[in-house]
């Protein structure tokens, strides 16, 4: 037996999310599935965390225990062969017995893509947010300095996920213009549920002038779960990195 | 009756390509349906030039002449009201009634989008094409200044397009890494059948050191349409923009 650590990316438009459950197609039991095809073994892959519907990743991380004794170089190719092509495999590694993809990750990185304008642009279909109007980067960035730290982040966070605490630490938080982008990256030691779409809202309010880096400080303050209502919508979502403290 | 302009953007995925042709779901076809729908006049819609089967469009334009007295202002929303969210209207601006958008045009710029390295990647499904290996974006740069100018370029076309003649002129080409993407950007004149397709794929080559400067400005000099045989897949192709030279 061996643990071997997968890092893929996906576009999630078409699923259910990460998270295998009833009657959805998801990520994981696609993953599941193509593991199966290829080694004749049901497995489980458990990954660094869920995804929700139509969320993306660039490089989700999760694990399985392998006993096919297969080439660990013939992974990649051999899961993908039977993976539709929006979810692809991009690293198989083996790693020790202790590894977990999702108890031993240190720390994530999010990135929300928004698109701001007159009119919604068919090139950024589902791959980016759009927002009506004008945004300004700058003010945005300014007001995301409020989120870093550790704080009790109920305010930022939907119900509906199980979580002995709602404190967290942002190590980082940027928001800038790129090709024309609005990217908002934010890296924590955790994420609650909803965070990052919460956190993403808060700051397109603050792009529009409508709060500041103040404002959003008292809205943590307040730590209450009513407290911010605007979610942005999945599509604009991707998990971006997943940091692990041992290989 | 006025002229409209339209400037659109669309992800060719799910299309037939840009013209109208029988039992093929196109984009022209579904911005005529959609103006009826809106106007309840039926029109003929112009657009810049043909994109093929799964080309995308961040700025094609189209033009069509106008009965309905509908203020301009409406056009943008009432239009996209009637389109699926794969194709935007992004303008709509009264030209004179000698525009065309097809006649007047006096630049087109294309650009081809590429990511290479060892395995595929779902974020990129039918966004970019990729290339398996390592390829050298300074090495395409230098290659690509091979095109400049007017040629015939002749062996970088495909046959199936009626034209009188071959002969066009490249203002400018480049290629680039941005974002871990590969970017071949070229501004011409006009362009022959699949000529950005066939450009790409002599550079690809040049990526991989296989031809030089020196062995793409021999095979432009064949001026054979035989010479060249490697279409880069459509879905890294992207109609950039058009320049006309009135209003």
């Amino acid at each position: 037996m061996r643990r071997i650590k997968l890092t893929l990316s996906y576009i999630g438009t078409a699923y259910g999310g990460w998270q295998r459950q009833p009657n959805r197609d998801t990520v994981q039991e696609r993953i599941e599935n193509a593991i199966f095809s290829l080694t004749k073994k049901r497995v489980s892959v458990q990954g660094s965390g869920r995804t929700d519907a139509g969320v993306h990743a660039d490089a989700q991380v999760a694990h399985f225990d392998d006993e096919s004794g297969l080439p660990l170089k013939n992974f990649v190719t051999g899961i993908n062969h039977f993976l539709p092509s929006d979810i692809r495999i991009e690293k198989a590694e083996e790693v020790s017995a202790d590894f977990h993809a999702r108890f031993s990750a240190v720390e994530k990185t999010y990135r929300y893509y928004i698109y701001d304008g007159a009119a919604e642009r068919a090139i950024m279909l589902n791959r980016a947010t759009f927002v009506k109007g004008k945004l300004d980067a700058n003010k945005m960035n300014e007001a995301a300095k409020a989120f870093i730290g550790e704080h009790d982040f109920k305010s930022f966070m939907s119900t509906g996920a199980d979580t002995t605490t709602s404190v967290r630490t942002v190590k980082a938080i940027s928001v800038r213009k790129r090709n024309g982008l609005i990217v908002i990256e934010v890296t924590a030691n955790g994420f609650l549920y909803n965070m990052v779409r919460l956190i993403s809202g808060a700051l397109v309010k603050a792009g529009k002038g409508e709060i500041d880096r103040d404002g959003i400080a008292r809205l943590i303050a307040l730590a209450d779960k009513d407290a911010v209502r605007e979610v942005m919508p999945a599509q604009g979502l991707y998990l971006k990195s997943v940091k692990y403290d041992r290989k």
